[in-house]
């Protein structure tokens, strides 16, 4: 019995579909792998886009099989003709992502197919870096961090009125900035969203936003996370700044996450274990008097990851966290410590790094200054 | 045994996830219907903000549940966490959208759980809009069109010198345009992928997002299609523009084209079937003289649907296509045929519709005038 691996998957939400093809289609488009031939089956609609642009071996028109799938069934549905061309190739084994839909997986098996579900990331390859794709996440992250500039000047001149920040004399609010670093990316064909400008409390919430006027003499986070329109590889910055004067405390919590990302990087490197360096990153946090814990129905300190892969996707393995993975050579993963308490507000920093044999180096170049 | 849905995605990418919470989420988190009690669990990253935002009767904190699930397994994954919620309340039985991950669902039923997956959209009564989300629907579009008029108006200012578009000395590209369109929908917290500025021969491949320098005398297909960061409603519209003269060839195939959005428009009501609307408006283009077929290896004609269901999703159903299904009142669907010749290019124009009682009635307002 002929095996293949099978996607079923609209390559511009699925990095693994991308990857295997360099083919971005909005809608799902089946893909299957006999050995190293990579054939995809398009619609007429995509035909001829697929034929000029996927990098696979052959491209088959959905038409052509929906047409044969006819002898079979009145009214063929993508997955008839996905079934003609399996039959046509003699593949009766099938080794599908863990992502594949339910439906598919159920009619396929009842169909006398046999389906193995692969978990994790489907093409392991996918997370061990070429020059080629480290190059592309560098870029990325050149016009984030462009963007982070033209973030913090806007803060930097802002006035102070009252413990809040203006901006020709109206607020200068999270909209307003989040808005400036958006633009600041189109400029460069990329795209961000959910991109968080969040001050005072609303930063104390590491995936708030933020929202309303920014706040004088309190921490701001911002965290941009754009994907190149070109090349569908992501960046990731994160920095903190305070537009006037920080707290005592907000400073040694920026001195302490500072201290955090440094032991870090220190230890990643191939072969490292995730789950230790972000225990490391916790015990340090403790050690410098910054618990973790809920109070009061509300998480704060250090809750969330130390790290994530980047590259197609924004978050994908190896894990810097309490789940985390073996780190190995050309990975790329942030490095992003951070702490949260409702009255200080939030604090991270965060940069991205390759992982080599005998360390890491970093590819964020942004400069890390608490007071704007 | 006790029944109930189980959704496990992200939010930000799952439009029925976001509908039954109404709650943003960038990473997978599980969600739990029993009748009319709808359950979220997340993770301490999200738990304050999902407690917050989250449409939803009860948020539990998946930790809890990790914590539980350690009785049985030493490192609990997030479906441990599930099962140990489900077991919780009883639930022996669950229904799981088509897209639900193939390997939640091996390993569901590995543990006991009956699994139905049902096929099509999760929550059907998504696919009737509220006078709310035709208002949202309705907002977005009138970004569109801010952005298209914007886009116009730059070719319609270019210069042509040589069969080639110009502006202040340079050449007026695809991507220029695209800039243009994408700044002005950030003006209003409206984002776009895969926007179309495509001219001459690249705009006779109706996905081609097109590239370089464009032509005079030929038509320009623009297709924006945004969502709002604030709402998630998209909106859609595609004109098709010639700045110079265009051929008399390219003046029918527009004219066609509106007599076949108008002819659509007529039929469409609650109660008519999508698949025959398509086959009304295909019987048109053919008795006006524009055949579809391939030629030389290419599809010529008219090729895709005459329009899809817009909401949360850019494409959901019902489909006005050779698979359309039957439109109901409350339905918001595109009505965009086009034609596609090589040596023309393409000319397709898109508005949006209510679907009523006795017809429909057009959201979009934007002029149809080929000569910019």
């Amino acid at each position: 019995m002929t095996e293949a691996r099978l996607i079923i998957a609209a390559s511009a939400r699925d990095a693994d579909l991308f990857y295997a093809t360099r083919f971005l289609a909005p809608d799902p488009f089946p893909f299957i792998q006999v050995g190293t031939e990579r054939i995809i089956m398009a619609s007429d609609l995509e035909l001829g886009r697929a034929k000029k642009q996927a990098a696979v071996e052959r491209v088959l028109p959905l038409r052509v099989y929906e047409e044969r799938a006819k002898a079979r069934v009145a009214q063929p549905t993508l997955l008839d003709a996905v079934e003609e061309a399996l039959r046509e190739r003699g593949i009766g084994g099938l080794v599908v992502p863990g992502s594949f839909p339910a439906e598919y997986l159920d009619k396929l098996r009842a169909r006398g197919f046999e389906l193995l579900v692969k978990e994790g990331i489907f093409f392991e390859e996918r997370l061990v870096k070429s020059d080629a794709e480290v190059g592309w996440i560098a870029e990325t992250l050149r016009v984030a961090e462009e963007a982070m500039a033209i973030a913090i000047q806007a803060i930097r001149e802002a006035e102070i009125r009252k413990d809040a920040l203006y901006r020709a004399d109206v607020p200068l609010t999270s909209e307003t900035v989040r808005r400036l670093i958006h633009h600041a990316l189109l400029d460069h064909d990329c795209m961000a969203e959910h991109t968080i400008v969040a001050g005072g409390e609303q930063g104390s919430d590491p995936h708030h936003e933020g929202s309303g006027p920014l706040p004088a003499h309190r921490p701001i986070v911002i965290d941009i996370f754009p994907r190149s329109s070109r090349t569908q590889y992501f960046g990731d910055i994160t920095r903190t700044v305070v537009k006037g004067r920080s707290s005592p405390r907000v400073r040694q919590m920026f001195e302490a996450v500072l201290q955090a990302q440094e032991r870090a990087v220190t230890l990643i490197r191939d072969g490292a274990e995730g789950a230790a360096i972000h225990q490391e990153v916790t015990t340090l946090f403790d050690g410098l008097g910054f618990p973790t814990g809920e109070t009061s129905g509300r998480m704060q300190g250090f809750f969330h990851g130390t790290g994530h892969g980047l590259g197609l996707e924004i978050h994908e393995p190896p894990r810097i966290g309490t789940r985390g993975a073996r780190l190995q050579s050309g990975n790329v993963v942030t490095v992003e410590p951070g702490l949260y308490y409702p009255q200080e507000g939030g604090v991270r920093i965060e940069d991205v790094v390759v992982v080599t044999a005998s360390g890491c180096h970093t590819l964020t170049k942004f400069p890390k200054i608490l007071e704007a």
